[in-house]
């Protein structure tokens, strides 16, 4: 169904003008001469210094295939881009403009694209600017390998291999090479490079209709860059299947397009045509490589991937080969300023992959750290009662638990924190590291991951590995109350800070951080430990009924109203007043038998 | 209609990986962790000499938003990204992997977007690694600003403002300052920075289909970068007013998201939502910085304009301010080898436009040198008399052009060409400079291309400015018969070269070519220069009869059959050979005159 194309546009007509008025405000090397509507020309801001001593280059064309050429003007690629309209030759005034602008006593090489307007006007252009006096030369482009030769004035047209025949000129022009010779290197290049493309979309023209012509599920091969249907349509390919296509294409030794054989060394070029995502131009880019070396024996020094030669919005690319010496490989990664070439791809080329790196705790530490001692110390004693009190609490209040929940959420909040418990209960039989404190909790925060699931797992493993690193770096064998004051501080900060949560947001906080804050109190007063642990449980469970009166913020209890919130505790926030009451209470209970 | 979106990849569950492997092809300076497909993550090759000194900086989330975060990994930006699948946080393991892989004596900061799962998972690998005994800190990220500010755990979303948090995060790591002063500045960024999104069309993920949530001439504002519906559905604006409105949520006094107050110097970052084609996002830069200056007083110190967060293919585009200052400005501007990192953007901003170049010639040639002189020269006589006699053969021979043309093409070959002698004609007796040779061909061509129009009208423009430009290069005041001989073959080139004819292709050369040939085989031979020219004009007879035998291999005629063509001479060829025989007969009857 065609409809008008949508665009983040203003006037249709004037999306050349405003193109490069972005443009420029966003790049600071770049300027334009001052001839809108009719002369629409992107220069080097230091052409004045440039044109001395070196040739210029000049590309350009029609619009709509930004950032062709434009975005490649810059010191060590384009001296100026002449921009037409969308998708129409520039005019000669306005490519004169671009080369006197320019074009100093070395004077200037044009790379054109091969489309009839483009040959004429900048040849046109070129023997006027001869006629006064500047030294100019042409380079013709045409790369499209789509279609069969043919005879007649027309030839394959000029697409996206242009950008790297640009670069190589620009590169050989900034060595200072002669006009000449920075011409023949530029057709030598152009000589090298074939193209072709692959589109899932037509172009929109801007105010203009959408075309259906390509319908779901097809795509079209060797097309153009200004809409022009391609060679083929075809249904749509796996993209592995679709790349080994245009590959074939652009090496056929029965249209001889490129002089590549195996054995060859190349460039690669993906370039998306305006509407395809970088994801699918990488994902293009990494079935290319595999099979130019291994299906057609070429050796890949370059792989250029990104938008380079639009067509407006297109969805699709085009792919680009050209054959490689050292000379086009120095040239191609010759620094240049220009904004859009590419960055990173040169240098040495390290193995894809590295093997995923190993904890370092495991390579640190002994098997036998991750077992349960025979012999408990009396911290370790005083640790297995109280995690042994705690989850056991957990597990009787598991209908309790679900019941709560499933008057403010999905009901499962018992099922879940019992299924964590249990898992603490057998593991801590099995191999937890009971005399180190630190190791220990963060064996808990283990086992809770492995089993819990869901949002209240992966909080209480943050509580749990908080509190583990806290104690592992600021504690020694036997941890002080204080220690472990703090380290119940830095846990409700971790889970404040990646689950978002504050103090009133009816979550499990509101249970920890009163607990946390009498605690450091009454230890601060120089209450005993064991009654600092007693009184602050008492908080917590106190803070946990307390909820009854909070509006939920986070969770799915924010979708139910206060009425009902108001019949029941946060489920969360009573499972955490629950185990660390019981905690606290085995704790005296111990010291109690002790004493 | 929702339809089945069309993706250029292979398997929809392997794009991340796919992704991966393209980007490591292109980008030699990335790594990847060899953990497919759980743990995706991409890291600088030369992360191990890296983390000996600085502080890693990794930033990461669920894919579909590339070049984010894996783009962005190179020295002076990310140590690693830590990709998720489509729209999914990375697992814990995952965020473990590659902080192990990265992190050095001086620690690992996270820069984590703020989604709930990207806060949890990223949270919980903090503390796991730091209980392996890793110095890890987080800064979370969110700078929507589309939403009114709301109490609770989800908060505003991490939007493209994170690539700017990422950039100066690393810039800082960079130069060695210490995990609390690196996470320090990320934290400050991260408050200085608002973004809002406009989208014209909604993502597809890979395999699904496409949602017609949006209709046709409507946009969505204040979007998520997942598909989430966005603040508020609009027509479609055009993008000036779209702009205003988005710098005015963003900088809105009554959220007060960023303290940016007029006076301040900001950043400006137009984001492409991934199938935005670059013309449309300069054009909203464009309208973006006069209204950030006029309209809110800001001075704009940078502004980064392409596609660095996308949400796969959505079209549409966010906007992000960043209040500036010295230290955030020469972070931002630090060299970085991140491949997605614009480059160019830096620097002293010169003025936007410069004059067009007047022509050299107007500047260096006085008036008088284009009127008619008083009094001839010998040569310049003769010009009169070949043109003179060119111009009438060409306007006697009007209808006869006509009506081959009217066989072959569309029937106004003689009147074009007649516009143009009549046109000759008459500039000739008002300026023509005919006693400098080299001129007055050039002024031929300037007023063939004042009158003429069309591809003729071009091609005998080259023909003229090219004979032009050869006799000005490479003659004194008098023309020899040799040097015009010259001239005539390089004006052949050229119009060869730019029109892209050659012999044999039933075109003007047909006529040019042999004469060209023979004029100067005789002028080799001895004949004296009247007999050469005339036995010369004779072959452009010859040949230009010779194209009715002829198939077309340029312009409309290249759809006529050949019985047809074979009917009627090549007008254009006729026509040549016309003025040129005309000249040749002129100047042989003065010579005769004058002997």
């Amino acid at each position: 169904m065609a409809s008008q194309g949508k665009k983040l546009i203003n006037d249709p007509n004037a999306v050349v003008t405003e193109f490069i008025e972005g443009l420029v405000e966003t790049y600071p090397g770049l300027q334009y001469l001052d001839g809108f509507p009719e002369v629409k020309v992107v220069l080097r801001a230091d052409y004045a210094s440039a044109m001395l001593d070196k040739v210029a280059v000049i590309s350009g064309g029609g619009s709509g295939h930004e950032p062709a050429h434009a975005g490649f003007v810059g010191e060590g690629m384009l001296s100026a881009a002449i921009c037409g309209e969308v998708f129409t030759s520039p005019q000669v005034d306005a490519i004169l403009s671009g080369i006197r602008a320019v074009t100093g006593p070395m004077g200037c090489l044009l790379v054109v694209t091969n489309y009839t307007g483009d040959r004429l006007n900048f040849g046109l252009a070129a023997e006027q600017a001869r006629s006064e006096g500047y030294k100019v030369e042409t380079v013709i482009v045409g790369d499209d390998c789509a279609l069969p030769p043919l005879r007649g004035t027309a030839g394959r047209r000029g697409l996206a291999g242009t950008i790297l025949v640009n670069k190589i000129a620009g590169a050989a022009a900034a060595t200072g090479l002669s006009l000449d010779e920075v011409a023949a290197e530029a057709k030598r290049a152009s000589e090298m490079v074939g193209t072709m493309g692959v589109a899932l979309s037509v172009c929109t023209l801007p105010g203009q209709v959408t075309s259906d012509r390509l319908g779901p599920g097809k795509m079209e091969l060797g097309l153009g860059i200004h809409g022009e249907p391609g060679a083929a349509v075809a249904d749509l390919q796996p993209v592995e299947v679709v790349v080994s296509h245009v590959l074939q294409e652009i090496l056929s030794p029965d249209t001889n397009y490129v002089p590549i054989t195996p054995g060859n060394r190349v460039v690669l070029l993906i370039n998306g045509l305006g509407a395809t995502p970088a994801m699918e131009l990488m994902i293009a880019a990494g079935k290319a490589v595999p099979q130019l070396q291994l299906e057609h024996g070429l050796a890949v020094d370059r792989v250029y991937t990104g938008s380079f030669m639009t067509s407006l919005d297109m969805a699709g690319f085009s792919i680009s080969i050209m054959k490689a010496d050292e000379a086009i490989l120095q040239y191609l990664d010759a620094a240049t300023k220009a904004p859009h070439w590419p960055v990173g791809v040169n240098g040495n080329r390290p193995p894809a992959k590295i093997p995923v790196p190993l904890p370092l705790s495991h390579s640190a530490k002994s098997y036998e750290s991750l077992s349960r001692p025979q012999q408990l110390s009396e911290q370790g004693c005083l640790l297995e009662v109280a995690i042994e009190a705690a989850v056991i609490a957990i597990i009787d209040l598991r209908d309790n638990l679900n019941e709560w929940d499933g008057t403010v959420g999905d009901g499962d909040c018992g099922s879940t924190m019992c299924r964590g418990a249990t898992a603490i209960l057998e593991d801590m039989k099995k191999y937890y590291p009971l005399n180190n404190a630190a190791e220990t909790v963060g064996e808990i925060g283990s086992s809770i991951r492995r089993v819990m699931g869901g949002t209240s797992g992966i909080i209480y493993t943050i509580f749990c590995k908080a509190a583990c690193a806290h104690l592992k770096a600021n504690t020694q064998s036997v941890v002080t109350s204080k220690q472990w004051a703090e380290a119940l501080e830095v846990s409700i900060a971790a889970v404040s800070k990646y689950g978002g949560a504050s103090a009133g947001f009816r979550t499990l906080l509101d249970a920890l951080i009163p607990a946390s804050a009498v605690l450091q109190e009454r230890l601060n007063a120089g209450d005993d430990p064991c009654t600092a642990f007693l009184l602050s449980s008492e908080a917590a469970v106190a803070g946990a009924e307390s909820t009854r009166h909070m509006q939920a913020q986070a969770g799915r209890s924010t979708y139910i109203s206060s009425d009902i919130l108001a019949t029941v505790p946060d489920p969360g926030a009573m499972a955490a007043a629950s185990w660390y009451r019981a905690a606290a209470m085995a704790i005296k209970n111990k010291y109690q038998v002790h004493e």
